[in-house]
């Protein structure tokens, strides 16, 4: 310490005051005036079980609780709270709209969809609407139905026979839960579809990685409203895959490789956060967006919009967004393989298989959290630490620059770093592990990055060696007797664009090859220039052109509002840039799993807003069939010109195991980037500032406790 | 600082201790033993000159000098060098191999082609071999030849009437040098092409961007030998787009908006750096290369190889790479500018118009620093500093992770987070800046990622309004009478992968889907499941097997060692992933600027290694015709299978601006990613150390001077 006294002169700006981790997520919830767009508080969420409980509409028991949310307000309304009447200015507090929450319960063998209104004061609320759902699928499976499935096996006679058999102790079995898909048939009435699951079982014994040692072959059905196991196949047998090698846990993988470290990073702030959270509204240099939490989509970024410097007004740019769905479709055929086609939203739910990020780890030193309490199966509130974080980020990147080495006898060099804003949530589904990054630049830019990582869903063989491989095995051997299962991931956003208002249109500018005519008429000029290409631009008029492909031809992708124009007269807009991570579906347009997330075939469709259309792959999706589905309220072709449009993106990639994939994937990244495009009059960030004196000084210091 | 005192108690680890900017630079040059792959030191360089003036094999006068760079020993040998006979282990001090130098000078209207001999001293030297080039082209414009040409303007009569007529001042106006291009013809022996280029003039007065203001319409051709205007013409006059709004230097802009600022974020390593600097050799975690400096390609990574922890061997990934060509063609056929079709690397040098990257702001404060010093016109050594900079990048990311919440009662998370090694250059060549890094990753992967910012070309035109424009205007106008030309960008890499040793071959796993034939013997099964898609493989046999245009279908693009297996029986390798930015030409090919840049219609190629190809648009691509090129090389289709190749992979962006580009550009990247596939025997950071506790520590502050 005594080398610092003699710093004493110099001056001590700001320590890195990072707020407590509680901080921002509490003050969310003792707010007595919600934002309309605030996910349920706790209070609310007991205020709403209370009322379907007491509802005689109904009566039937057990009721379990699969989805508790809010059911948000119609935009209209939820625009005018948040802009006033002139749909500008910045997130106000005005009088709260009514609060009101969905629920999608299971009682007496049948799905119930309930609206219920909650009082002012949060504590007590009244069932507004109730309606039995009869179409195909079921809703989110709860957690606590997952673990009470798992339980049955070890008393499943026929299971401990098998487990014998195979050598194996059954206190080191662990069991899951995986969706049915669905594969033809089903609807409502008599010989309708049960809900139903399939179990598969696992050895963990040394390892904690359970999903890397399958007892292949085994397979069981539950029953998930009676709670037992209906069905039942031993088919094959295989050698359970080797513990060694598996785990991931530090301390199990041996000691730390010396020649491996890199030397840790921080990120320190000298001058503290730049951003600001008042309940669930984040407030960072030119951007203001909610963050709510939702049980299935997880994180929702609502009312994103950007305050124009040049024009000294806010404006608007995203009314919502979230993830609708993660389709994850395995490529083997078998028994054991073939209905494994996940709908991880849908089925199993984002924000429920979100668990708390490791301060630090997940996130930087720098990041605040959000809670993301949500409703158990008996409709209580369950709270939910840490769920969100939000950090700035400065990765040593440049937010523009130029050297201007043209004047005589003097170098112009101008630099801008770039500081940016990430909201990250973490989803762990099972095996794998999606890291959902929103990235938020002062350039206006919102760029969406997932990264894979976690571990591999495998299936035991008796191969030891690729040279054994003489039919099609499905996948990659990436262990001994330990085949990883070719599989795509989609991920499909919702993102309900207001650009700049609420009407917008899609346009395609596609580039076009042209030959030189030699003609000014017709852009050609007299000179040996024989080709160049320009821009055709075709506006969408129906949701059939709303769709496309980004590898078919190169085009730029634009939302604009035609409705306002910059002083140069062009609409202004929003360009989407797919970077990487651009997969559509492979399979057959007749499989049943493909007909259930048919939009895979295209990364962009458009269709025009409808508060009913959140889920691509509907709203009941486990054992869905299509029928409600993106690719089904498409089909109608409704107009998406000059009409208040939402964008899907899906973001794909085929994964094609290896073996560093295996027994713990390094992350993949995939993305894309919403970039202002003629929405602003001219560079939006010309006038921040030039770098920190921080930047390039070293004088920084860390210290542990 | 009274506040710190209480902490005397705590454990002060490492104040960040940068080192100084100069102290890595310096190091390079005062060696006595340099590396094989070093570039020339300016002794050497000082030596080479004096052999070149000495040598009775060019006696013209005045001498020029184009390029002047080290002409690398044989690859066996610097193999042998750093490798040993085995080809395994570190890059290790052994006798130094004899130092070569290549020059390309001009001198009696000739382009000579010099190879040098440096003597053990490095202190003198001798013209081992001496050519006079006899094809098509010239070499690189030096840069004394561009200030001496934009002198000739002011004192030519016909533009000085011309700017008078533009009612322009001349002290305001300033020149640049635009190559030719090639339109056909050509060739050696009379008649034969004169090293010209265009001279097109531009207004700065009161701002530093004076490319946002052309004299829109005169066209002046220099001769660079004769250093004389040769050609003239003013062929039309629009108005000079006003200066207001182009500046882009703090104090010219107005003050920074308040509402525009993030907080600044500076990246602390709390142990100090963990990167290691001999010469130019940078060592880090478990990687190791050699960064080289070339007035043409800028940075040249070579030798990197990765050390394999489980294994513990040090294994060979890349001999050599570097940026072999930017092609860079405006879409406007016009006289003034269908000629812009640039080569930025042949033309320009990529090497020379990088400048001092600013320390804090081009790279964050934990960046060490490399000069790149070159030779002049006159074959004298010039110093640059701070050309390159190394740092360790965390950026809040996370290297793998998982959170198993299958186990009854209990929750793991275990997350590893991201430190990258980035090495960057920033070229700017004109109007452009190109942010070019090379990202090294503990799991092996090297990420590429080119950064786009900088100024656009722009056009004068008389339109102020969209609303205006009625025949193809080949541009956006995103100011008054300012017309942004469309164009594209194709960076190409030169990549000598040596996965695991030198041979190797390149293999397409095209993702193939597959009907349910519900045969076992063919991989199907008797399930309702209809289709599925698995891998077909397809190892490339020669060059014409070699290209691939990565949006034509899914496949990974794997380069594989055939003589090195997993232990599963996987060929060890290392696969491609684009990362946005997988553009292509859409120019006619019987276009003349595209057959000098044909390879990019393609962004992959393969070619077998050959000392002399490094030069995707040929040694003199200044007037090229392509008849040096890749497409050239490769129309021999050679063998490719189990032979040392090389990747030439081309990033592309089609440029449509936008008023945001203007006046400068905010940063849009691409890039893609070689990442280890099946090349090491499992994920290769799973002992890498568990997040430090600095990581979610908030004990970190920054002083100013």
């Amino acid at each position: 310490m005594a080398q610092m006294s003699h710093r004493a002169a110099m001056l001590l700006l700001l320590v890195a005051a990072v707020l407590s981790v509680t901080a921002a997520a509490s003050a969310a919830s003792s707010r007595s005036n919600p934002h309309p767009l605030d996910p349920l508080t706790p209070e609310e969420v007991t205020a709403v079980r209370a009322a379907v409980l007491a509802s005689p509409l109904v009566p039937a028991r057990p009721l379990t609780f699969h989805y508790v949310g809010l059911d948000e307000p119609d935009k209209a309304d939820v625009l005018a709270y948040a802009y006033g009447g002139t749909g500008t200015g910045g997130l106000s507090s005005r009088p709260p709209l009514p609060r009101r929450a969905l629920v999608v319960a299971r009682a007496g063998g049948q799905s119930h969809e309930l609206r219920v209104d909650i009082a002012s004061n949060g504590t007590s609320a009244t069932v507004l609407s109730h309606a039995v759902h009869r179409g195909a699928g079921f809703p989110i499976l709860t957690l606590e139905e997952q673990f009470a499935a798992v339980a049955l096996p070890p008393a499943y006679p026929p299971f401990v026979d098998s487990v014998r058999r195979r050598g194996v102790d059954m206190d080191d079995v662990l069991c899951a839960v995986f969706p049915v898909g669905w594969f033809g048939g089903g609807g409502a009435g008599a010989g309708a579809p049960k809900r139903v699951a399939k179990m598969l079982c696992f050895v963990a014994g040394p390892t904690a990685n359970f999903y890397a040692r399958p007892i292949e072959g085994v397979t069981m059905v539950v029953d998930l409203d009676a709670m037992a196991i209906v069905g039942y196949r031993d088919r094959v047998t295989y050698p359970v895959p080797k513990a060694e090698g598996t785990d991931y846990r530090a301390g199990k993988t041996g000691p730390p490789l010396a020649g491996l470290q890199p030397a840790p990073g921080v990120a320190v702030q000298p001058e503290g956060r730049g951003f600001h959270i008042d309940g669930h509204v984040v407030r960072w240099a030119n951007w203001e967006f909610h963050v709510g939490f939702d049980m299935r989509a997880g994180t929702v970024i609502s009312l994103a919009s950007v305050h124009d410097a040049d024009a000294g007004t806010r404006r608007r740019v995203l009314y919502r967004g979230f993830v609708s769905e993660v389709f994850v479709p395995y490529m083997d055929p078998v028994e054991e393989w073939y209905y494994r086609t996940f709908l991880d939203a849908g089925e199993y739910g984002l924000g429920l298989w979100a668990f708390p990020l490791q301060p630090g780890a997940d996130c930087p030193a720098n990041a605040a959290y959000f809670d993301g309490s949500y409703a158990g199966q008996d409709g209580k509130p369950v709270s939910g630490e840490n769920r969100i974080c939000v950090f700035e980020r400065y990765a040593g990147d440049v937010a523009w620059r130029h050297t201007e080495a043209g004047f005589p006898a003097r170098l112009i060099t101008e630099v801008r770093p770039d500081v940016t804003l990430v909201v990250r949530m973490v989803v762990s589904p099972g095996n794998y592990d999606y890291i959902l990054d929103w990235e938020f630049k002062t350039s206006g830019s919102i760029k969406f990055v997932v990264s894979l990582t976690g571990l591999l869903e495998v299936k035991g063989t008796s191969y030891t060696h690729a040279d054994e491989l003489t039919v099609d095995a499905h996948g990659s051997l990436v262990s001994e007797n330990t085949l990883a299962i070719y599989h795509d991931h989609y991920v499909t956003y919702h993102l309900d664009l207001d650009i700049d208002g609420t009407n917008n249109s899609f346009v395609k500018n596609i580039i076009t090859a042209r030959r030189n005519t030699g003609d000014p008429a017709t852009g050609g000029a007299d000179t040996p220039r024989r080709s160049y290409w320009t821009v055709r631009r075709e506006v969408a008029e129906t949701e059939s052109d709303g769709q496309a492909d980004v590898n078919a031809g190169p085009a730029d992708l634009l939302f604009v509002n035609p409705g306002k124009k910059t002083r140069m007269g062009h609409e202004v807009g929003y360009r989407l840039i797919p970077s990487g991570a651009t997969a559509a579906s492979v399979l057959a347009d007749d499989d049943c799993p493909q007909r259930r997330a048919s939009y895979t075939k295209k990364q962009v469709w458009v269709t025009p807003y409808s508060k009913a259309e959140k889920w691509a792959s509907g709203l009941y999706a486990d054992q869905s069939t299509g029928a409600d589905s993106l690719t089904a309220w498409s089909r109608r072709n409704r107009g998406i010109r000059d009409e208040d449009i939402v964008l899907w993106y899906t973001l794909g990639l085929h994964h094609i195991p290896y073996q560093e994939d295996f027994p713990v994937m390094p992350t993949l990244s995939g993305g894309f980037e919403l970039r202002p495009s003629n929405f602003f009059e001219r560079n939006p960030i010309l006038r921040i500032r030039p770098p920190s004196p921080h930047g390039a000084s070293a004088n920084c210091s860390c210290y542990s406790r």
